[in-house]
């Protein structure tokens, strides 16, 4: 049933994001036997691991050089020295309470960074207004309904561009704006002459009011409770770009971030001197063995470098890592989304006709 | 007085899920003696056992394994060099802080999956408004009536198909909507053509909008501010739909999701290894006893895995679990309240009449 | 100035919770010199120790059974291996970490808790504006108002009845209903008789819909914004009584209940071994003395499950326990604040006068 | 600049707690040189100091005498004894991580605190709105705005009186109220009458919907969406005081205080014996110097304890603490700002004039 | 594309800030490859060391004397108590969590400040609906217009005035607003002469709807439920401005800061003695090299003391630090956009033209 096809796996036909979200979700869905999340542990693509290599070869190259000189170029003191150095830094590193730095850092970016999704605008409170109260069949009501959407439509790609990486590639200037349709040359050359120093993704928005009281007072807008609810949600649509507007401007203190990082950064340093394995001979205490490889180390590494990956990825999520908002998508799904309600569907009839439980 | 228990205790009788919350509940009312949750102990379904019977299986086999390779197969040297490794993997298992990653971790996901129940869109106040403000007792008006709250339902079925394994499996294909009564053939027609590429959930309430439209101009809905309420009480439904559909397609991070996992799974590798019953003849620190079965570690096990499978379990609430969301029981329940109040109860008249209280 | 007296003190002559309430407050009111919340220590109302005092006989009693069982029944090669098993849980106990799983968990539920009793629903809103926007003093016009105000009422008790033990032994059957005057015998019929699976809290408030529509069209509501708001306020009151109704069903996982439970009873299991006292003849470390009763242990096991019983209580906070909401109460204050503000306050007019300080 | 001044620098006029605030917010703004938060150490009034100094002096008299009983009165094997029991206790303070307990109990009611403060009900969205709607220059006008204004402040007061000691002292009775002009002795008369069990403090709302329903009749309420948003605000107004009242009744449960008060007693009862400076010439581990004073179990003591008493203080914030809501200070303010709103400024005509920038 | 980049980059032109924040925006939008969150540590402008660099001299000043009097001045027995009491402090400083305590204090100081952010006024809605309901293009509509904007930039700049220094260094006396355009010396003298003795931000506000009233009178406002929203959206705007003055009255209880200061402090005062290199030659346990400079403790310096300065930076927003809200900026937007919208874009009509994609 290609159709059915059609209409309910598109999630999973937008690029890279939703693509593993579907993968991801369609592990989850299934009756978590023994794998269960330890399934998603062998995934390369927005893994820990996808993130961490370069990391993890770093990390590794310092401690192997560090291993080699203590096994073959230390020799009597210098090597009892560096052994000693290797407690002191051991018994710093479990002074650290990096878990609880990581812990509650993690949790108020996360918190942020879920804030910021729902401070996504969305046109389609104010689409379904127009669709209800802009009345008229004739060409000029069309335009004006399309007219009005355009204009949020274009306030969200200002805000959008200023915050996303890829909305800002795709429309690097506002003249591709006026290429993609959704701003005239006229239009381009009055928010380019306007004497403002801020950004301009609110004039749209005073275009859509200009444009609604016109239309309220053709009478294309019948009534007055209606009039307000345009506006109010024109309002709340403009609110949401200021809020992402505001989650652009003032960000996570660095403050915070610099001590997070410095806190996990100084304890792998540590590790790089504490985790070695020093030579079983001495019979230190804790050092019975030589494995060479620093696998737990290796392991604490991908398990504390990587939550602090998390904050980074979860901090700027407009970016284009794998795990970020698709906002291309959410352009291209608004623009046909709007004018799809507004203008192809508004006048599509269904007939009234009694469902199948009608008695 | 049965009609009494018809009426009060039908939350009992929805499959699974409540069934199983009511006999909790009937638990937890009673006056905690000395049981309380200690008697939630005992339970199987939805419990943790039922969840990590086969895991304990897996874990207790590869410890099995191991305590049988070290108690008969290893010899000298290579003995205590197993006893070394044990040491060294005991020493790592305490400094893995996996109760933080899990408790930071699991409010997260405990927050996200509780949001996604209050995201759940129920028609309810659209309803109620539709009862309110369109009038009429003819039949078109029923049908009207009827029509409008089929767009709500269908509308809330696309979404939950997409993302609830159980009504997908109950509405495999819009054909078995139709098939249902909530589509009609020709409806479907119009979904299946329309040229959007993105889920299309949203066209039933474009429908609705124009439904209302047309009532409006028929003068079926007599006043502005009721035609106002409907599109806005509209609005929200539709945004509760978009927000699911949110959920749907942004997930927590993998890679917070890949941390935890790895800490945890990792944690209980090295537990092979570190806990295991070292020969108390060696006069160990801590290895005075050999009790061959790892009872305390086994606890552990139980706790931390389990905790693990509380996240899994909250990541997708819209699965099969035990736990999970009954979507199919909200959909019957949203058909049967939101027909009943605009039809069969739309013209119940029941007289005004003075309460005992009357003075 | 005893009516003073009955309009201020009247919060703390209500059964149960609030009598407590209020002497917690009066302590708390006080200036705290030394004591504080050390007062609270010596309460038993409401208290730890009556909530836990059963648990810790079993408690003390078992660990006197292996205390004896030690001292008196143990000798050689078994005294000897009870104290290496002593060593062993002793070990265990410091594992765990049931401070994190509790400090989580209870936080958890701690919101869900204060979330419930937001989510009890109250009348005012609707009955205010019966108030304010049902005009006319005849008779038919009160008996309007108290029926509006009845079905609201109604509905909540309704709701009430299937989330709370003490609301469902006030109510056993919809006939308590009709005899306390809150529904009539035909309104009970037709609830019995609605061909619905689901619980019926919601007809009433379709009773109410239609009720309003026909005070609409009679012209005692005046006006459309009037309507529109009326029919507002009652969806915000019914979209409480489902929040409450969620509350039911949706419960806190089982598993995570499971989990945080097994954690803590497994600790004091691991108690009862390790945290005896050891023959300090025998020299263990930390065991140089033997003061028979485990003073400290028993304040931790008081800390411990204390806080789980936290958990418990907050779990279910319509039950009967000393700390629940008493929502009987709640149903009294409901319908004498509802009758008196649409009938006896409702023509009481009061002189328009100056006021002191007019010039 | 006097004027100036005088409407800038209230804030610290007030009593109390702003004064404080403002010398505190006077430190912060500041630059931060090496003081800082550091400067905030200094401080006495609504220190921890001061809240302290009484536990301090009991704690170390405790310990003082503890400390010369086992210098000077015990001998021998009781001396021994009482070293065991030390390490004991010792022992056990390292067990209790009141810490973690602390830190959950405490960001629980920090909330809660926060969220108390936002239920404070400001009349003052009401009273624009009958500064906006209620029309009218003459003097039965005037009266009427004043009497709706203080049915709201009256309302205020009351539910004021049920949580703050401040309000209740200042206004014991209905009589003093009615002292203050805020109450007409009749009004007082039938609120004395009224026949309800709980508080009252919801009759002047009813007034007030009483006095709005006339109002509109005579028309100086010229519209209907006025008459709605009037309503409405009286709504949220009633709603916040049934929030507070909701806050006075339903309290953080008695169990969770007491499980955090016991742990903390217990931890320093446990550190009386545990933190004593033992003889070094025992050669105890740990216990190689004799300081005579606890100087850092002091400041733990202040720490710890000082972090319980934040919760104690967070706990009712309506009381006589230098930390505590200035409630008189609300009512004060209240009642101004309202009166001044919609009487003396109410008339006061601005000339429409071209401002600097008009062009 | 000048004209562009005046479009995007002028969140880059602001002051201090937005340029840290945008530099910071381009280091994060970057691909991560190794560095990420890493090249922040290399960052002076808003960083933990410039914050810090006092401190770490004063306490590595203090640490150098300790060492200094330990390595030359101290001989035999006093070096002797000097270890142990060494050695007691650094037992002392395992003790202490202070990890907890700032990871609790912060995370709660942290959502504080971002509330703050959100409980800025921002004028746009008022403004817009101000655009879209009062119309008229004569000379006196647009005055009115005008003053209404000014009216709430004038309520908005007195309440940053109370809380923010950088505003009030600007605006020092109201004679400055005068000259700034925003207050006429008439407007002046009536606040001035206005007898309260409370913050007088509110009166501008008053002002606003006695104009919106004439204005509606007028008929200017053409409709009823316009007239309601305008007062609907300033009664929101002035909420926000009560808001901020909670926030600037009600500050975090200074005993929950002492107790964190004195943590912070008293473990560092530990550390000088604790973490001193003792002589190795005395084979103390861990104390076997002798590095001279305290590296891992100066990192545990930044780490702790930083974090205590991110909750000493978010705890005032309004200050003048690096990171703190530019409040001048928002004052310059604000009447930049408002002026704009209400006046220059208000006739500016736009052609309604077909645009590219109309069929």
């Amino acid at each position: 049933m290609p159709e059915d096809k059609s209409t309910e796996d598109q999630s999973a036909k937008t690029t890279g994001y939703s693509d593993r979200s579907y993968r991801l979700k369609r592990f989850c869905r299934r009756r978590f036997k023994i794998h269960g999340f330890a399934r998603l542990l062998f995934r390369w693509k927005a893994s820990v691991y996808k993130l961490l290599w370069r990391e993890m070869i770093v990390f590794l190259g310092f401690y192997g050089v560090v291993s080699i000189l203590y096994r073959f170029a230390l020799k009597g003191t210098t090597k009892s020295n560096f052994e000693k150095l290797a407690f002191y830094a051991y018994d710093y590193t479990k002074v650290f309470p990096i878990s609880f730095v990581l812990g509650f850092y993690v949790t108020v970016v996360f918190d942020r960074w879920w804030t910021q999704f729902k401070a996504i605008p969305w046109p389609d409170r104010c689409v379904y207004n127009i669709a209800a109260h802009v009345l008229g069949n004739d060409e000029e009501a069309r335009i004006i309904r399309r007219t009005l959407v355009r204009y949020l439509n274009l306030s969200a790609i200002m805000i959008f561009r200023a915050g996303s990486k890829r909305v800002k590639k795709r429309f690097p200037t506002l003249t591709h704006i006026v290429e993609a349709g959704i701003l005239t040359e006229e239009e381009k050359n009055i928010l380019k002459d306007l004497p403002s120093t801020h950004p301009k993704y609110w004039v749209p928005c005073v275009w859509f009011v200009n444009l609604i009281r016109m239309t309220r007072k053709q009478g294309r807008i019948v009534s007055d409770p209606a009039m307000k609810t345009i506006v109010d949600e024109l309002n709340n649509f403009r609110d949401k770009c200021d809020e992402l507007y505001g989650f652009d401007w003032i960000i996570v203190p660095l403050v915070y971030t610099q001590v997070v990082t410095i806190a996990t950064y100084s304890y792998f340093v540590a590790c790089l001197l504490g985790r070695q394995y020093l030579d079983p001979e001495m019979k230190f205490e804790g050092h019975t063995i030589d494995l060479f490889f620093p696998g737990f180390t290796l392991l604490e590494f991908v398990f504390y470098v990587g939550w602090l990956k998390v904050a980074e990825n979860l901090m700027n999520p407009f970016g284009e890592d794998d795990d970020d908002f698709d906002m291309n998508f959410i352009v291209d799904r608004n623009l046909q989304v709007s004018f799809l309600t507004v203008d192809d569907l508004y006048e599509m009839s269904l007939p009234i006709v009694r469902d199948q439980h009608f008695d």
